[in-house]
């Protein structure tokens, strides 16, 4: 049991994540880097919020044939990223399973001012995001070696991106105050920016040749670009994906630019309901997948 | 993501739960009597700390090779114990999963005033409880057919109170204004006293002919003495434990009464560390199973 204490004028905030190993994560992966992905994925909920972390509470399930150097080396990563983020660990439970791990992370973030809503865009929005789009994705398949032909740097690149996100926590909170509409990116660009859609009844086109890529991910579609619907419809990308109007523009940049983070203008709200990838022809982009489906 | 909205000059306090198929209960019980116990053991903590439900979040991990009937019916208990409480879910992550089902509920609770700790605790308090001690472990027993020769009423009645706990939430709000330490017992009485002895640094004794005992439980023990320390060790009995000052004890069994839930006084906290067991000749009562372990 513990107290929560957001300071006066401060608005707080709630997000509930649930990871299992063999679904998110392989057993076979390093227990620190799950735990600090864990945390790092809630705390990119707050960033799409322009949150600050106030803490978070745990409820793990350690299978009955875990060993002690596993759950050892995943507090470890817990506490390192607490540390990293400011972030305490406010209570928990800890319970041993018959089955697989499974870990719950509840984490707790306040926000100044207005939250942004997914249902807050407008038409004629400027649509933006932070960083860069399908590290993520792509880390995913080189981690599994389906990536050939690609620099080792290229490669350790997007396996690290992959393994452990960076909340934009920053950029949420300088950049946020001059969006309407705002969310994490999790599922992917197009489900999330689908999700914005839906809750504000609008429709949004989306420039692909806009899309912003790592160097890395700018070799992987040289090489292959096929994969390019991997990018925008694969998951783990964790920027913020925001709407506002075109007359804060320069106000964005100035924000981005002070905490070092790229805001990249990818597209427009409009009327309707869908969303639509437009390529540098202004041809429209078949969208296979749709959304991140967990392995 | 959701917003939490204590009142003004209300403080929050927040508590997160985890229980796992095949540990906390079985993939044959029901499933909407898993989901409201779930609420329930959660509401419990609040309860013992005399706060006010404002929500809950859940995290949930089905397995593959769920029915859709059992997720239904999950969800049919946590809607139907929602209305009960007032307890408006806030948020969650459902998630898949190759191993056994579990789930993690964080409940958040708003406190007016002081919030009562177990390190509250001090030499010359009354020990008081709610309710009735020890239905929760002779339930346990009397579901696996352990209980020979109960009536049938009684039989129903230990069952129903293992399966569904009642979250003192009304006995907490009134009377815990008059307590010092308090903290709901989940993990048995002797378990949870010598919680409150550790934090506040203080000793204890339990007069065993003083413990609130229900007609069923009463029963059960005239026909096996020898079930007394399940009684006082076993888990599930989800009252509110409590400290206060001997001048409180009719204030404190006047709100106990406006909430018809009855208050015993069992004990009396002194010096030293130790929680003891008293029988009626003053003789020490052996304490074999001190805190309860998950079937």
């Amino acid at each position: 049991m513990a107290e929560i204490s957001p300071k006066s004028g401060e608005r707080l905030i709630v997000k509930t994540d649930a990871v299992v190993e063999g679904r998110h994560y392989l057993a076979s992966d390093p227990a620190d880097l799950v735990a600090r992905k864990l945390l790092r994925v809630n705390l990119s909920d707050l960033a799409g919020k322009g949150a600050r972390p106030l803490g978070y509470v745990v409820a793990a399930c350690f299978p009955d044939s875990v060993s002690e150097a596993w759950i050892a080396a995943f507090a470890a990563g817990l506490a390192q990223d607490q540390k990293v983020f400011g972030l305490p660990l406010l209570g928990g439970d800890t319970t041993a399973t018959p089955g697989l791990a499974s870990f719950a992370v509840t984490v707790f973030g306040s926000v100044r001012g207005r939250i942004p809503r997914r249902a807050d865009a407008r038409i004629g929005d400027d649509i933006w995001v932070s960083g860069y789009l399908g590290d993520g994705a792509l880390g995913l398949l080189a981690s599994k070696g389906a990536l050939g032909g690609l620099s080792p740097d290229a490669l350790a690149y997007l396996v690290d991106r992959y393994r452990l996100p960076r909340p934009r926590l920053d950029f949420g909170r300088r950049v946020l105050a001059h969006a309407r509409a705002s969310m994490d990116i999790s599922d992917g660009l197009i489900a999330d920016l689908q999700h914005i859609c839906d809750a504000s009844r609008v429709g949004a086109t989306i420039e692909a040749a806009a899309l912003p890529l790592s160097g890395a991910a700018s070799e992987v579609l040289a090489d292959d670009p096929d994969l390019l619907p991997t990018v925008m419809g694969g998951g783990d990308d964790y920027e913020v994906l925001f709407t506002a109007a075109p007359a804060k523009a320069a106000k964005i940049a100035a924000a981005a630019r002070a905490v070092r983070v790229p805001a990249t203008k990818i597209g427009r709200i409009h009327q309707g309901r869908e969303v639509v990838v437009l390529d540098r022809g202004g041809r429209k982009v078949e969208l296979g997948q749709r959304g991140y489906r967990h392995f």
